[in-house]
């Protein structure tokens, strides 16, 4: 790696004919230069291409503008949806993620080594696999934690969630006014944060309704396909599904239209609104969540702890909208 | 940020009872010290939750071990497909992604001063947006740059691409055993070099066959709907359908779906394999590109010219399968 060529101040100073600390406090906001001397400094540095070494400022500052991103699944539409927002707050605030890769289990404990090598300043844990005990290793060291869409009572821990009881009680509105008396709910795993709150929230407004659930392993495609069938097969009058992400709605409606059955397909209402609700064979009527808006609380969360460590634990709720198209109307 | 308490290589060597200089041999390969002092060291990092400092490491060796992916489209299910597989070998290999999103032509210089910062040991660049002048920024500072399905004949430079010609050859024999002659093709716009890649292939191997062609200003899926639409509202005769990539072609589907014609509807066939090209409304038969192999192929190369930037550039080719499913068998 000997060969490579990286600009330093030392570079900058010679060219600009000025000392290395003037180069240093070009660079350094608030510090003190004549500006006859940035313009030489910015000149000299322009003509080499030189960049600010983040290395060298974490080096002296002790803190540097990594922030992890825990997630699970990159492949998993919504989370991909969330992915892009989060990255864009993060540079606006002069941060940059650094990405783990949850999936695997036993990746978790190797991960969390790695990004309290990299001196984080903070961390957001996205919904999916990562244990909570993950954050409390990062806020015993005071590396404050952001969950999105994740429960937590730790000090020191921020977290911001879709507003869970609203979108409930928006489907559960929507089964009434139809008339719906026999409904379904598909969920992934008890332990599984959204889907607890999101049926919690259902069961407590279909008073008057009869609810048969299903939870599943996984909150995928083929979870869905499987549930939504075994479901149907155990009561065929059922006449609208409440599942608790997007992912689990378009599977359980690919699932119930192969099934040889005679009674017409139920209502089917997700969760997420994911691109892929809008295609044309699903046209699926789902919860949306505010990705932008999630992203940019979480983001906020953060920065405003990281400023101050001690701040009391914040819990932000963000609204969701129920979008209306063929599968449930 | 000052009650932030990183453990440092001083409080180690206090608690183990040695030399600073013990501890640091302790953690860097190769170096001498004796098994009873790494053992001290060990137990007292262990206890003290000591991680080597890679920030540091970093302004010591002066060089980092970061490395920029620079994609666009987060939320293009086959850029999400290939990013687990490359985070899984960056890291197999000791390495971090720095991760920029290049959807907005703006950001591209911004994210280029932003990687130049973090003095990344090579840079990645996907498909997409990313124009080759950025992998020329990184070359000229002789940071080494692997493309991945791009063209680019620059020094420096490596490459790994599917087998486009491959691919393109299996469509066309598929078309050709089932004696389709009108046949078209849907591609991204004719700068984009998978799609370029792929017809090129596919016009050298259809003599015999009518080819009618459309080429969209993007890659997804409403594109592929309205291209679609036209190409048969022009060639109401058209027997098959290539498109350049997969979510062109579920666009197509759909929108040939939905359009009011009698004629039985084109067999379509996609390219790249996505999870949505097998669920059940779809079942598109496709060219599936290997993503764990192109991965490998794209760090295998980025290593070795990390370690010796001089080397003449090189091009791999990665195999493809046809896929055969419902919509062209």
């Amino acid at each position: 790696m000997s060969d490579k060529k990286w600009i330093k101040a030392e570079d900058v100073a010679r060219l600009a004919g000025v000392s290395r600390s003037a180069v240093s406090r070009t660079f350094t906001p608030g510090a003190s230069v004549s500006e006859k001397t940035r313009q030489k400094v910015l000149s000299a540095a322009e003509a080499l291409g030189y960049q600010v070494n983040i290395i060298a400022r974490t080096m002296i500052t002790g803190s540097s503008n990594f922030i992890g991103i825990v997630t699970a699944g990159f492949d998993n539409p919504f989370r991909s949806k969330l992915l892009a927002p989060l990255v864009h707050q993060l540079a606006l605030n002069g941060f940059m993620p650094l990405l783990m890769n949850a999936d695997d289990p036993q990746q978790l404990a190797p991960s969390l080594k790695q990004l309290l090598s990299y001196h984080v300043a903070g961390v957001i844990i996205t919904s999916g696999a990562p244990p909570l005990s993950l954050a409390e290793e990062y806020l015993a060291r005071k590396i404050p934690v952001t969950l999105i869409n994740r429960h937590a009572d730790l000090a020191g821990c921020d977290r911001v969630c879709s507003d869970n009881a609203q979108g409930a009680k928006l489907v559960a509105g929507l089964f009434s006014r139809r008339g719906w008396r026999q409904v379904g709910f598909i969920g992934e795993n008890r332990e599984n944060f959204s889907t607890r709150q999101r049926y919690d929230a259902f069961i407590a407004q279909t008073s008057g309704m009869t609810v048969t659930s299903r939870f599943c392993d996984g909150g995928g495609y083929q979870a869905g396909h499987q549930a939504a069938r075994e479901l149907v097969a155990e009561n065929p009058g059922v006449q609208a599904l409440f599942c608790a992400t997007d992912m689990l709605a378009l599977g359980a409606l690919d699932g119930l239209r192969d099934a040889p059955a005679a009674a017409p397909l139920p209502a089917i209402v997700g969760f997420d609104d994911i691109p892929q609700a809008d295609w044309r064979p699903y046209q699926l009527t789902t919860v949306q969540q505010n990705t932008a808006l999630l992203a940019h609380h979480a983001v906020d969360l953060l920065m405003t702890r990281i400023a101050r460590f001690s701040l009391p634990s914040r819990h932000r709720e963000v609204p969701v909208k129920l979008i209306i198209r063929q599968s449930a109307k």
